[in-house]
């Protein structure tokens, strides 16, 4: 039976690989999750997968853990980075542990023209990342940038990398999967197999994305006091931009972000 | 120019309509926002559309709005309710808030084996969706029920609604495309049109989901404890049931309410 307590650790994980408990780990684990001597916890550290552990040693300072086996391959997310403005530290909070679930690889909080230049604390927003991949059985934790201006972000944009681009002001208008098809360009071009008899059940896996399903992605959520004119155009005139609806109401960020992820994850990503 | 203030109210909207405010109202209105004679102020009733009304009486403890013109006409949203259990305040109110953005039509808390009765307070869930309806321009309140029993609910299942069962141990199983395409039945069994050029841009309108796109439809978002096994067989015997699976991660239940919701409006929805 794998343990019910999972923790990410800075440490390289092996069979027999003992890992030494901090003083907060050694305070969590035995101190309020009540383990003791010989009890099961699961390791993760974003390279070596996922290890069931045993406590080999208990102290109120610190303890030790061994590796006995490992429960699960390193599943490295899709390429895909989030990117949002920060606003309320409680939505904030929200969306880095959205995403972290969602499966984005980075996550990159931006300053916009209509965005006070909010600081934030990225160490906090990076244990937010660490638990909430503790807690959904991934085994990788996406990095959380420091806050930097979308303008210097876009200002050294990576050639290849596509961007989703979430457009209020596009409510309604263009949804994913169409983008997703209708820029595959020529490499896109495949010939669908006919369907027949309402199964269908393996279309997906031939459907004409192309090279877009290849590439590394971001998705850029606008912030709650919208883009400004200047952003707007700088976005509509990339190459690499693709300006998609997310229905015909407008979302909060933190629900845009999920909704965002959901579609990328469910027709390019590891869904 | 359309108001940047959008009310909820429980009165008709018409031409030349006067809507009186109430103390709590005025007070938001006034104090809160500033508004004066003159002001602009967008209104909607769940029934008449949203109408575009001027501040025509202002008051300590009350006043008056007059409807000029309509600016919207009422979206009603899909028949889609969503079941969830409440676990934490928090995030109770999230998915209720997440809920009436993404468009569902009523929102059910049940009771499950493993989730403790804890109480919910109706009134304030309803308050929370009529706060995300104002604020996502939405014309219509999704109605908040009481807390009941998940297998009271499925006494009295109604025949015709389909069920989109998220079961966390189906995690990385099922993709909702191939479900909603591969139980669509007879009627769904039309022949796709084959695909040239990679451009396919409106095949989505003939996507086989055949009737299962025309009936009413619910979202059961498990809760955090997991299902009884009682509860996971009685719904996997249900004819209504289509288990689906969130990608390869486990989430919280706010977040797969959000992306459930997302695969349902991408696919059977209004996005």
């Amino acid at each position: 039976m794998s343990a019910k307590i999972r923790l990410y650790v800075e440490h390289p994980l092996g069979a027999g690989q003992s890992i030494p408990l901090e003083k907060e780990q050694a305070h969590y684990l035995f101190g309020v999750m009540r383990q003791r001597l010989g009890g099961a916890v699961a390791l993760f550290n974003g390279f070596d997968g996922e290890w069931q552990a045993e406590v080999t040693e208990a102290g109120k300072r610190g303890g030790t853990l061994t590796c006995v086996a490992q429960s699960k391959t390193l599943q490295m997310p899709p390429d895909l980075w989030l990117i949002f403005a920060p606003i309320k530290k409680a939505r904030t909070d929200f969306i880095v542990e959205k995403a972290a679930e969602m499966g984005a690889a980075r996550i990159l909080p931006v300053g916009t023209d209509y965005t006070n230049s909010e600081r934030i604390r990225q160490d906090r927003l990076q244990a937010h990342a660490v638990e909430a991949a503790e807690q959904c059985g991934g085994t990788y934790v996406p990095e959380v940038c420091d806050l930097q201006k979308l303008s210097q972000l876009l200002d050294h944009w990576p050639d290849e990398r596509q961007l989703m681009f979430c457009d209020e002001a596009e409510v309604g208008q263009r949804r994913f999967l169409e983008v997703a098809r209708g820029s595959a360009g020529p490499e896109g071009g495949r010939e669908a197999p006919a369907l027949g008899g309402g199964t269908g059940a393996d279309r997906s896996a031939s459907e004409p994305f192309g090279k877009l399903s290849l590439q590394p992605w971001a998705i850029l959520i606008g912030p709650e006091g919208g883009f400004s004119d200047k952003e707007r155009k700088r976005l509509h005139a990339m190459a690499q931009a693709h300006v998609v609806s997310l229905g015909p109401r407008i979302l909060r960020a933190d629900t845009a972000a999920v909704a965002a992820m959901t579609l990328w994850q469910q027709t390019l990503g590891d869904w």
